[in-house]
């Protein structure tokens, strides 16, 4: 068991059931989340002890958000309330060859409009052995840009593992912004969720036309980043909307793992899967799990994660382990 | 049957099942609606022709928006597309002794933030017989302030009945901006929701101990507002967020006029209860009921508002005369 | 307990949720029902072997409609398979002040097209002491009127008890052609379900201003048939769709009794309340409660009917007495 | 953009939930449709001004009708109020091995009992542009196939160009009934929905051993009509209820165009599936697109209108050129 | 026709929707059921006078289980009430790689701790022809097992014919002890359902390198068991929770015989599939089907029932003749 | 802000919605809860540091207690997993006339079968200020009430004050066997839930015609046990199972407070008022309000929770203060 940070924004989902369109429906479901919360979540699933930190509004909204993580096992006492708004996101759910559709309402949030930076690092840091980030955080506004490159700097005078989570998007900053930033970010930075994509458009590692896979794209971000322990990435298949295949990739002291095949169909909540998997390399990474077993371990977590409504994975350590050793799809009775 | 135009912001309402906390719960449901929206939806089930105008964003959201308009019979042409975002409020549901519970998330709407007027007045009011804008949108903004009295005076000009629902709302501007603005705009109406409250906190008739009904107010604000053809308000006896009495008056040519009592229980939603009783004004007026007619007509339309979920009235002329004539709660069959 | 056959028609009623208009609603819950199949039920409930005859469609709505009275305990071999469909309603659930509003779809329905009479009198009456049949279906069609009539000679010829409900629904038929059956349907008949109004527009009782009573209707109708063994009639009034006050009456063997009042707020279902307070009575009958324990317990079979969704009553014998014991609205943990 | 009229029935399906069958359900969801009416709608959304001529009756059932039209931006001056009632039907949603099962209950209805003729031809017909109907308000009686003929012929004479789809029904008509309507109606039509079954079965194009593809058949039927502009057919694998490949054929100017192939799994709603294709047919012969635009717009429109739930496609021109260049099932945030 | 006992504990299950886990969900959804009566209901649905005989707790749930065999036309006097309570269990739904998941709350049931036989042997078998038990029933008590074995000594001794699903479930008894039973149990059985692993766990029936079919062990447990008329059992291939193929086997008069392969994509509800096999065969083997027609019969029975919710199939024979006409998935309408 | 401890059980509700009744109803609604857990709830609300001691199965029900406790704010640590079961009961909702109806299935629970004290004293009581436990505990078995006396003599023992509600359930033991164990408990208690029922039955307070008040009884409760601070307790007139009347009662230091009249109507849930009574009570006293304070904020925080679903009080400190300052169901906005 690790003592774990977290940061970064979470925001409420308003979902429409299958089949409705969002300018048709009566009802929305809601869902709590962001990358840094949903990790949070894992981890803590995974028995760890793990804070999240962030800001959000003194509304029923805000409470509701610190509800979700005080349910799931994560400490709220970083969460501060103020500011105007929860960050809003309103998601048709997609289905077969319709992709799910994203109406973004999160302007002018309580984390994104945060005036000052709202804890001490003395505080935050305080016995906390793991920090995990993402590029969200950064691309938030300037003012979150400048505290993502602080925060991993403190955490590293703190003594505390960092972990980063490129998460690129495309809606909220440039290629070239982020690019600036990540070369500031990741010289503090010992894992990092980075795929062949980041690499490219992100970091400027050229196109090889006879390296075309992840092995080379992790080699070419170790030579740039030497101080980063491991790499890690998703190699997806979307056939439709409800069917995807998905497989694992880990870059660890120079070794490359790949996890089995899981296909997905049918997909019930793709959104968190990702940081599912995130949170997957991470417990394998504290838990001195081989490389091997740290991405099976994840990719199961990730999957499993495709199974459940809502932004969190939910499944605890012993269940991911059933699940590895049951197969697919079997009822125990 | 008359043409009628109104103009002003639509919202999302999302709200909370009954005993459900907004904090705790999973589910929303979602109405559209606002003041003049509302007023627009109610007279347009009464036979006339009306256009609502505003702006709204250009997204599935804003889609739903005009499609409730366009439901409901009201003409869309004049909602312009663009801007930031719907404004938003989340409302808790009351019951019994616990009101209901607003969230606003209003601000930054597409329509508070127009920054040019998105019409012109030529094609506005082209063949219009009566125009409904309240001191809702007047509030919005500084801007909207100013346009406010513009299109009073535009309408005037081009020989449109206004009609002007005051609607106070301590949350968007002070006693004073409002008073200020009033003095403007109120010069250029012919129909005025106005009552007790609104007379002595932003007309500054003054209280007076031997006349504290609703006539002395009427009187005193008629003669502020010599060009005022009709003033009217509720009396609403609040028991609990269940249970209400409604009767509503009426000033009309110097003639006081009230309802019969309607005892509301159980109330359904609230929510538009007012801008029913406009419209149930404004139907009478323009067709020649008698004042008392008048009264008994918008009374019935508000006391059937209570009865549905959503912020618009959902009764034709016949369905509001039959319950008239019916009496409370019998089946026919 | 006592054999009993019921015969009549039973339908879909389809009913919206409360608050939602039928033009409106995007859903609609499904119940089967039927004045002599809600009886039927109340009787199987309280431990008497009841079969019902009907006509149904051959499609799943018919199988549903059987399903429904199995459920409930009732014997569906008399219910005959075939036509064309079963007759629908469409009911807008009404609240507070506004009124529930039923639209009709039951033209051509199997039951009432029948050509031929679907069942032998030996097989429907063998064995059977009390027969139970309304209005609603002698009003059906000229065939159904005639075949009540012979029903309830047949039933007489068997040695069976008749009980009658008028029911009297003013869309079927004339009072004309309703007073008409009823003069050859009444001198059959020994249970009879009829109260002042029934009295004074269906069998002429004239209208006498120094008893204004039911006691005086009872009488009239007693002289014009001597051979009815008792009467019985609802006193509802109707503060709203959401609150009634029931008292029951009762005229048996020359003397009037009256149930204690029922307070009825809120009102979840008010469908079936009549046929929940007949079978209440035919059960006190058979089980030779005296009158006054008669209206009692059917009293308060109707008052628990109102709790319920759905047409028939679902509480047993004992459930109704202990009601009658504890008072009313206290949990017993 | 085009002005349009449309002209058919339009229907109440009350349909059940996924994995509940009809005699079980207690709960039905509503939704409104009919050939004309979904075409119609699929035309709004395109951007085209497009009314719907069709009887319902005057109650909830038929204003509900109206309200869906309304909302979907079709106008419904045309829509006759009066009748008997809404004809109707069940649906009994189907899936994997199951086969969605449907129970009809249309027969009276005011659409298809209509005794005279609604409309002036002048009225109907004035600025419009292209007019659609279908066989399957020929076949509703001998009245509706005669008033078929006559508004096709009363189309061209008004210079409006025709639109038929013969969407064959074997519970409405005979084949020899059809084929003799359709050599009545298809020399005024200018675009033809008909396939290879339609061609044997209807038409009677004699089967060729050599020649069995689309191409053949069209080329017959071309010969036949040769005033037919365009003819068009879905082809369609029904791997089962939850899984049907999709490929649309479309014959134009002698030339045989074929879509690219669509895997729809898991469908929602397949009822209107082929009103999506030809509303998008006859939005790209309105809209100048060549032969292989046009068909693979409408197939993706058709593909599109199986992931949601209603009768009517619910996408926009842009959304479905979004879909075709996006591919199958990818978010875009 | 046949008339039919079958004798074992119902149960409820609570279980959740899809996509939500047992630890999450707000609601639950309710079904009754257990191998014999699943049996039962089908094999009333194929038109047999099916009796269940049971315990079940003299409270609501009691009632309910009674009104779920009833509303499905299997008589339920042989369903005695009294015990402490109704054995219950919570299934968290399963989807794609994820399986189902169980948590049993069945232990102290009425049925379970029944302390006498409630029956007389005399009425249960009066008149029956076939008699159907499993051995869950067997394993829940060392008094059960008891009683088993002398129910299908008793069945045999009043002529009449016995089946048996051997059903084994670890969680309930060892193989040994179901070994030990069944060999008490099967001298006594005409028609009894057993795979392979049945054959080589409880029977040990030896693997046999060369013989590993079906085949094979039905042969061998013929030897065993001369006195069996029939075996059958079923071959599933698990891809997923949601994607399962199906065939079944059947072992009749020394002939094999395996059924066409079912793909069942997506499984709606898989419990009660086994269930609804046994009846079929049991169907086929009363109606005089050849073996063919009998196993096709009971697969596509099979089938069906992964398309509803609920322990029960719910089709006709008639409906499932149809299915096996039409072949999978499409309309007829 | 005190730190608090309660201990007690912690069960899973099901329940009906309203007008359907348990034998009827295909689905339940889950909630959590039980006087201590309720009581830890409102308190944690209230600002407090809450933990709960209890002992659930390690299953996914268990989990779901746990996650309930935490989402609400309360520490778990002493939540013991492991036993058999999560003890259970339905809920037939209860409206107007009829009441709520409990179906008991909590035999055998973990916690009720604990066989050995789960924690150590020192544990427990280490740094707590309050410990809060109920006669329901001392109720559940023998072992359970030996551990309730030994509970509080060592709370006493470490110093921290001792609330006790005696809660008496006439299901789970005699009048005699809780006056017996009240005896031993009692002389330990600090602060007491009891009323003049529970003085005369469980106390053996006899009747005075003189002195029928609440004072009587409480004066001769505090001579009997001089240690008790205070007593309270509820005066509710139970007009229907939708409307009640609510007055709380409190004995402080010789002095009897009453708090204002609330009508509760309609009531959505009645189960934990008292609960929430009790710790406005003990809120009151930590917080050292006055009496009339006191008594008015715990009643009106038990009022506010009829006005929710589920066990426990939802509300914040400010908003019950707000509550008691707005008055009855205005809407702020």
């Amino acid at each position: 068991m690790a003592k774990i940070l977290t940061l970064g924004e979470i925001m409420l989902r308003l979902s429409t059931d299958i089949g409705v369109r969002l300018n048709e429906t009566q009802q929305l479901d809601c869902h709590y989340g962001g990358g840094e919360a949903n990790v949070a979540i894992s981890l803590a699933n995974f028995g760890h002890q793990v804070s999240f930190a962030s800001k959000v509004p003194d509304n029923s909204l805000g409470q509701a958000a610190v509800k979700h993580l005080r349910r799931n096992g994560v400490m709220s006492d970083f969460v501060q309330l103020g500011g105007a708004r929860l960050g809003t996101y309103y998601m048709e759910a997609g289905i077969g060859e319709r992709a799910a559709s994203v109406t973004y309402d999160r302007a002018g949030s309580s984390f994104a409009e945060a005036a000052e930076f709202p804890w001490s690092y003395e505080k935050l840091f305080s016995g906390i052995e793991l920090f995990h980030i993402s590029g969200i955080t950064a691309a938030l506004s300037v003012q979150w840009c400048q505290w993502t490159v602080e925060l991993v700097k403190a955490a590293k005078k703190f003594g505390v593992l960092v972990s980063f989570d490129i998460n690129y998007r495309g809606k909220l900053w440039s290629q070239a912004a982020a690019g600036k930033a990540l070369k500031e970010i990741l010289p503090y930075v010992d894992y990092c969720s980075a795929g062949d994509l980041d690499a490219r458009y992100l970091l400027g590692v050229p196109e090889d036309r006879m390296n075309s896979g992840f092995v080379y794209y992790y080699q070419q971000m170790q030579q740039q980043f030497p101080n980063i322990k491991c790499f890690y990435s998703t190699k997806r298949i979307v056939y439709s909307a409800s069917s995807n295949q998905l497989v694992e990739t880990l870059w660890l002291e120079n070794t490359y793992y790949e996890s089995e095949v899981h296909k997905i169909n049918p997909i019930v909540d793709r959104v968190g899967g990702g940081d599912a998997f995130a949170a997957g390399i991470l417990h394998g990474l504290i838990s001195d799990f081989d490389g091997q077993r740290t991405v099976e371990f994840a990719t199961a977590a990730s999957a499993l994660k495709h199974t459940v409504h809502g932004d969190c994975n939910q499944f605890s350590e012993i269940e991911i382990e059933q699940f590895l050793t049951a197969g697919s799809g079997r009822i125990v009775r």
